[in-house]
C-alpha cells in the first residue's frame, strides 16, 4: 500500500506552476504573485507630518514651559495634497495637517492639542523635540526596494501595499482551471423524485464548491452514468481547457466500477490504494491529447472531501505557485478517538475554544458530521488512539470561515 | 472618549439582517441561511453495503471458519444504482457493491478480500456478525430533521448534506451592497506620476478588496476630492442602492476635513473618538433619502484597515444575519511590546508556529508591516504591556489563507 506521501509525490510530479500574468491590481485579490513586487516610490514619498498641528523649528521653541509660553506668527497653512514647496521662516509656524508636506527648515511638529489653537498667531508652551511627529520619506520603504516576494497571495493588506508602492498592475500566477466529472448509476440532481437504490449526487456539488471555495476556476462540471463509452469519450476531451481533472466514484474494487475500467484501459492512470482512511482508492495519471492531469477520487462523499484536503489541495497550491503544503496548526483533544493503526486517519473534528473534538459519526457515508468539522486531524499510522489532552495536528477546511 | 465596544453597539443599531432568497443551492456557497434545513430524504435512503462484497444472511454462515468454509450459491449481482427490489434466497449470497441497496433477506455483508471472489458460487470461511458492513437506513439523517440551522454560512460540507438532503434549492440572507468612497486632495490613482505631497490612493482599493474578500458586494468604489459640493452630491444619492457606505478620511481635526464638515451639517451623522489605537476618529449614521447607514473611516491607511475589521466586519456580519461578535482567538506571544493604555491597542502581528510577535513598524502610516500581518492582536485599555509568555488574544484578518 502506497504511503499518503508518496501518493502526494506522484501527483505533484503531474504538475507544473502556471504561466504568469499581468493584472490590474483589483484583480489581483486571492492571486499568487508570479514575481517579487518592486516599490516605485518611497513611502512616504516625502517627509510629512504625523498629526494636525503646527510645522515649527524647534529651536525656535527652546525655553518654552507651561506659564513661559513662546508665541510664534502663523505664516499660512499646508493642507494634505498641498503640492507647493513651503519654506518656514525662523521665528515663525506653519499650519499642517496630518500627511502634509513639512515645510523646508521645519524639523518638528507639535499637535494642535498642545496649542491654543492660533489662527494668526500661535502660543506654544512646550519644547518641541526635533524630529517629533513626523514621517520621513522612505522610512516605510524605499523606491527600490522588494516589498512583496513572489509565491505569496495578494491579500487585502498586501493590495494596499501594492497600490501605494505606485504599481497599477501585478504579475500573477493565472488561476488554475479545474473540471468535475461525478460518475455512478445511482446518482440524480438534488430535488429529484428518488426510486428505491437511488441517491441524490452530492459529490459533485461538493467538489464544485470546494474548487471555488480554494479560489480556483470550475471550467466544467458534469455528472455521467456508469457508460464507458460516453466516460471515455469526455475523459478524451474533456470541455474548458482544464488544468486538472477530478473524477468521483467508480474506482473501488466493484465489478460497475467504469472510471477504472475506462482509464485502466490507455495505461496512462494508475490506481492505488493508499494507507489512508477515509480515502484508500486513489487513481491518477494524464488523460486527452492535451495530456490533462487527472485525479479519479472515491465515490464516498465523505472519502472524497477528505481526499481532495489531502491530495487535489497541494495539487492546486502547486498549480497556482503557492507552496504545496497546506499549512497545518495544532491543538489539544478534549476527547478521545480510536484510530486505524497502519494509516493515516483523516478525523472530522469541531475545533472551539475549549479544544478539538470528533464532530460526530465518522463513517465514510456520515455527512451530518462532515457538515459541523471545521478541521481535519491527520493521525499518523503509528498512533490507533487519541488520549483527552493529547496534541493533534489540524488541517483547516477550504471555505470555512 | 467613546470605548470601542459603545461605538460597535451604536453602529450595529443602524442595521437589520437583509431580507431571505432562495437561490439553487450551487449559489449559496459562502451564503448565510436564514432559515432551518429541513431534510427531505433519509441519510442512506435504504439498507445499503457499506463494502464491495457478498450479501448474506448471517444464520447461512454458521459454523463457517478457516479450514471448514461454507459455499454458497452466487444468484446474481446488484450494483450501485440498481432500482429493482431484491429478495435474497435463504442458502444464497448475492454479489453487492459499495453503496448498492441490501436484497431483502440479508443481514450482513462479507467484503470480497474476505472470500475467494467467485462469480458463480463463493466459498466464505468466517461466520458473519449480523449487521455487518451495512448501513442502515436513517442511521445519519432521517426526512424531517434539521440538519443545518439558520444562520451559519454555508460551507462546502454543509453545501454537500444539503444536496443529500435532496434540496435543489435553499434560502439566504441577501448578500450585502456596500459602497466605498476614499476622499482627499493629496490621493492619486496607482501608476499615476506623484508631484511633492501627492499620493496614491490605496485606501480606496484596500476597502474595495476588504468588502469582497468578506463575502459582500461591492456595488460603488469612488475617489472624490476635498470638494464639498460633490462629495454632499453624492452622498445623498450613492449609486448601487448599498446598504452599507464606507468613506475614508476628511474625518480628523484638520481644517480641510470634508467628509466632517459636509456630513456634521445635516445632523444624521456623528463624529466621535473612540478610545483604540489606531483608528480614534470615527463617525457614523445614516445618509440620503434612503437613509442608509454610513461609517466614516479615518484616512490612514492603517488607521482604516484596523476599523474595518473592528467595526465594519461586525455591522458586515449583522446584515448577512451572522452572529455579528467575530471569533477570536488566543496565542501565547513569543516576543513583547507597549501598548498604550487607557486605549485598546490592535497591534499587527505575525502567528507561526511558534506564536505572535508583531509583524513591524506599528505607525499608522506603515504598510510593509501591513502587508505582512496574519492577526491583529487586541490588547485591551487596563494592558499597557505584553511581556513574553503572554496569552493574547486575536482576530484574524480578512481574506487572509
Amino acid at each position: 500500500m502506497r504511503s499518503v506521501e508518496e501518493h502526494r509525490r506522484t501527483l505533484l510530479a503531474l504538475v507544473d506552476e502556471l504561466p504568469p500574468e499581468t493584472v490590474p491590481i483589483a484583480g489581483a485579490l486571492g492571486r499568487v504573485l508570479a514575481a517579487d513586487v518592486v516599490a516605485a516610490v518611497d513611502l512616504p514619498g516625502f517627509d510629512n507630518s504625523a498629526m494636525d498641528g503646527y510645522a515649527v523649528r524647534s529651536a525656535d521653541l527652546d525655553g518654552a514651559a507651561p506659564g513661559a509660553p513662546v508665541v510664534l506668527d502663523v505664516d499660512g497653512d499646508i493642507a494634505a495634497g498641498d503640492t507647493t514647496r513651503h519654506v518656514l521662516r525662523p521665528g515663525t509656524a506653519m499650519r499642517i495637517m496630518t500627511g502634509a508636506p513639512l515645510p523646508e527648515g521645519a524639523d518638528a511638529v507639535v499637535p494642535v492639542e498642545l496649542s491654543d489653537g492660533g489662527v494668526d498667531r500661535v502660543s506654544l508652551d512646550l519644547a518641541a523635540e526635533p524630529g517629533r511627529h513626523l514621517r520621513r520619506r522612505g522610512e516605510d520603504v524605499r523606491a527600490g526596494d522588494v516589498v512583496l516576494r513572489g509565491g505569496v497571495r495578494v491579500t487585502p493588506g498586501r493590495l494596499a501595499l501594492i497600490a501605494a508602492a505606485n504599481l497599477a498592475e501585478v504579475a500573477v500566477v493565472r488561476r488554475p482551471r479545474v473540471a468535475v466529472v461525478s460518475t455512478g448509476d445511482e446518482l440524480l440532481p438534488p430535488g429529484s423524485s428518488l426510486a428505491h437504490g437511488e441517491i441524490v449526487d452530492s459529490n459533485g456539488p461538493m467538489l464544485s464548491a470546494l474548487v471555488r471555495a480554494a479560489g480556483v476556476e470550475l471550467v466544467h462540471s458534469a455528472h455521467l452514468r456508469d457508460d464507458p463509452e460516453a466516460l471515455g469519450a469526455l475523459l478524451a476531451d474533456v470541455p474548458g481547457e482544464p488544468d486538472l481533472v477530478l473524477t468521483t466514484g467508480g474506482v473501488s474494487m466493484g465489478a460497475y466500477d467504469t472510471v477504472k475500467e475506462v482509464l485502466s484501459r490507455d495505461g496512462r492512470v494508475d490506481f492505488v490504494k493508499v494507507a489512508m482512511r477515509p480515502g484508500m482508492p486513489q487513481g491518477s495519471g494524464v488523460v486527452g491529447a492535451r495530456r490533462t492531469p487527472i485525479i479519479t477520487l472515491p465515490g464516498n462523499p465523505v472519502s472524497s472531501f477528505v481526499s481532495f484536503h489531502v491530495f487535489v489541495l497541494p495539487v492546486l497550491r502547486a498549480l497556482s505557485g503557492l507552496d504545496p503544503e497546506v499549512p497545518t496548526t495544532t491543538a489539544t483533544a478534549t476527547r478521545g478517538w480510536a484510530s486505524v493503526a497502519g494509516k493515516v486517519e483523516l478525523t472530522r473534528v469541531v475545533l472551539d475554544a475549549e479544544g478539538v473534538r470528533p464532530s460526530g459519526g465518522q463513517g465514510s457515508h456520515m455527512l451530518g458530521a462532515l457538515a459541523e468539522a471545521t478541521h481535519l486531524a491527520v493521525v499518523d499510522a503509528a498512533t490507533s488512539e487519541i488520549h483527552p489532552g493529547d496534541e493533534v495536528r489540524l488541517l483547516p477546511l477550504v471555505g470555512q470561515d
